[in-house]
C-alpha cells in the first residue's frame, strides 16, 4: 500500500453551540495545519501516488473556499459545529469529489482512499479517511 | 472514520533487565511525549469524537499517576520491562478502562478504537492500538 | 547567558483593517501557538532561569484572558490590527508586568530579557523581545 | 497491535523521466527524512516489538547504500523514476530482506508488517506499507 | 525587537570539493527547508514587520531561481562549495538586495535585519544572519 | 554572522532538591533533545562553520559519558540541581573545551559562541550560549 501526503492550511473565525464546549461557545478562531494523504495499492505509470502538484493545486483551491472566512456565515455549514473532525469530513468530500471528476488527472483515479487530518494546534488533531 | 488525537507528557526514570538492552540496563530515564487517538464511524450529537477537554483531562491524570517516578519500583510493574511499547500498552488499558467506565461521557462509549503512541526522542516512538 | 522556553497556545478570531491585508480584512481567526523565552546571566539559588511550573501557569492566565474571544471587540485593542507581531508584543508586556510584579517569585527578578513567538501555521510565525 | 518507529536521513541527486515532473526533469536533489515502522501482535520475550538498536543499524546500512549518490546511475534503478513513493518501497524490500534473513535477530520475526515513510520537505511525504 | 518569519523550500543537486567533505564529494543533493527571519525596533503603520504575503512571494521567487537545479552547474556558485551555510548567505544577498530594491515595499526599508536558516535534515541546519 | 546547528539526544535519570521542585523531587528522568549551534563571522576555507561530521562526532562522545545514567551518582554534578538549564552549560562547557583543544579540527578555532539547547519536552527547552 502506497500513500502520498500534502500539507497546507487555513485560517478561520466560528463559534460552537452545546454547553458541552464551554468558553468555545464564544466567535473564536484556528489555524489549520491540513494534511491531505492519498492511497492506492498499485502506483500510475509515471510512478506516483497522484500528481503532488496536482495534489497540492487542488487542495489549495479548497482550502481558499474557506480560508480568512467566519464559518457561522458559510451556507454549506449552517447549523453545523464545524468541530476539527466535521471539518476534516467537509474537505474530505470536496477532494473525493475532485478526485471523482477527474480534477487530479485519469491516472489518480486508482486512489482507493484519503485522509484528511486537520491540526488545530501542537496538542490537538482531528481526521476523516474514506474511500473517494 | 474519524479520529482525535490529544498530546501530553511525562517524565520516569526505569531500568531494563536483559543483555539485549546493553547501557539501557542501567538506570536510566526518559521524557515521553503522548499522542491517544481515538476512533469512531460516526460523531456524536455534537459533532465530536470525544470532548476534547475531557479526553486531556483523563489522559492527564492517568499520566500524573507514573509521572516523576521511578518505573522500577511501581508495583503495577513488578517484573517487567517497561519499554516503550510496553508503556504504550499499559497507557491504552487504563484509557480504555476510562471510556468503559463512562469517564469520557456516555456519547465516548461510540469509540471503538484508540491508539496510544509515546515519543521517546526525536528519532523514535512506540504504540498500542486496540479497541477499549 | 541563559534561556527556558514554555510552550502554550490560545485560539481567537480578529480581522485587519488596510488594503494591504487583502483578505485577511474578513473575520477570520488564528491558532497561535506561543513561545515564552526567559533570559539572564546567571541562575537562581535553586539553578533555575525561572521556575518552569511558576512560569507556565503565568503564561496560561495571559492567555486564557484572550483565548476563545474575538479580538475585534476587546477593548485593550481598540484601534488596533492584532497582527502576530502585535500580539507578540502584547503578551511580552503582560509577561513583563507580571515579572516586575513578582508574580514567578523573587528569583524571577533576575530575568533581564524576554522574548514571545507567536507560531501562526507551520510557514510563519512573529515574536517580540525586549526588557521586562 | 504494537509499533516501532525508528527515523534517520539520506540525501541523493536524481531527476524525473516524463511531461508530468515538469521541471523535476531537471538533475536536482532530496534529503529523505525515512521513518521505519515495524508492526506485530504481541511483543517479544523482552517487552519488545525489535531491538531498536538493531532496527537502527539495519535501517543505517539500507540508507548508506544510497547516501550522496545520483540516482540516475544507480543500476538498481535504472530505467526507473525514483519518486518518493517508488523509494519507500524500494527501502521497505530492503528492510523486509533484512527481517527474512534474521538480521535484526529471531524475535523479529515475529514482525507482520513495515512501513517506511520518506519525508521529502515539510509539506510532502510518501510512504509504502507491507508484510515481510 | 520584533521579528517576522517565513518558510519554503527548494530541492537541489550539487557536490563538494576538498577531502574534508568524505562521501559528500560525490554529486548528491538536498532538501533545504528555509527560514527567513525579518527584524526591526518599530512596527509599521500597518503593525506588520513586513507584508508576510509579499516576504513570502520575494523568498518564493528567489529559491524558484535555484530550485529543481543542479548547483554544480550555476555560473553564480562557480568554483564555490555550496554548503548550507554558504547557501544561507547567498538566499540572505539576495532578499538583502530585494528589501533594498524595494520589493517588499517602501515600510519593509525600516527592517534592520535579516537572517536565513537553511535546515538540510532532522539534525542539523545553517543560517547566516546581517543587515540588508 | 554564520551559524550551524548538529541534533542528537540522551537519556537519564534524576531527582532534584529543593522544595521548589515539587514532585520533580522523586527520582524520575528525561530524554534530552540537545542542539548544539556554533558561530563565527566569516567561513573557513571550505566554506563551513565546522565540519558537520566532526560537529555530530564531538556532540555524540560528550552525550555518550551521560547517556543511559543516574546523574545523581555522578562525581561531575555532585551537590548540583542537573536541571535542564544547568545540563545545557555543562555540555557547553564540555563542547567549549574541546573546541580549544582541537578536537573539531584547526579551522574550528574561529568558532566565538556556542549555543546548546535542550529539549526536555514538546513544551520546554533550556539553554546556555557563551564564548568556547
Amino acid at each position: 500500500m502506497y500513500s502520498l501526503n500534502v500539507r497546507d492550511h487555513f485560517m478561520i473565525a466560528h463559534s460552537f453551540t452545546g454547553e458541552a464546549f464551554g468558553p468555545a461557545q464564544r466567535l473564536h478562531g484556528a489555524t489549520y495545519v491540513v494534511d491531505a494523504t492519498f492511497r492506492r495499492a498499485e502506483l500510475d505509470d509515471d510512478g506516483l501516488v497522484v500528481d503532488i502538484a496536482a495534489a497540492a493545486d487542488t487542495l489549495r483551491g479548497i482550502l481558499d473556499a474557506m480560508n480568512y472566512r467566519n464559518l457561522d456565515e458559510e451556507p454549506a455549514f449552517e447549523g453545523e459545529n464545524t468541530t476539527t473532525e466535521f471539518l476534516a469530513r467537509a474537505i474530505f468530500e470536496r477532494l473525493a469529489a475532485a478526485l471523482r471528476g477527474g480534477e487530479l488527472g485519469e491516472a489518480a483515479r486508482g486512489v482507493h482512499s484519503v485522509r484528511v487530518t486537520l491540526h488545530e494546534s501542537h496538542v490537538a488533531w482531528g481526521s476523516y479517511e474514506g474511500s473517494p
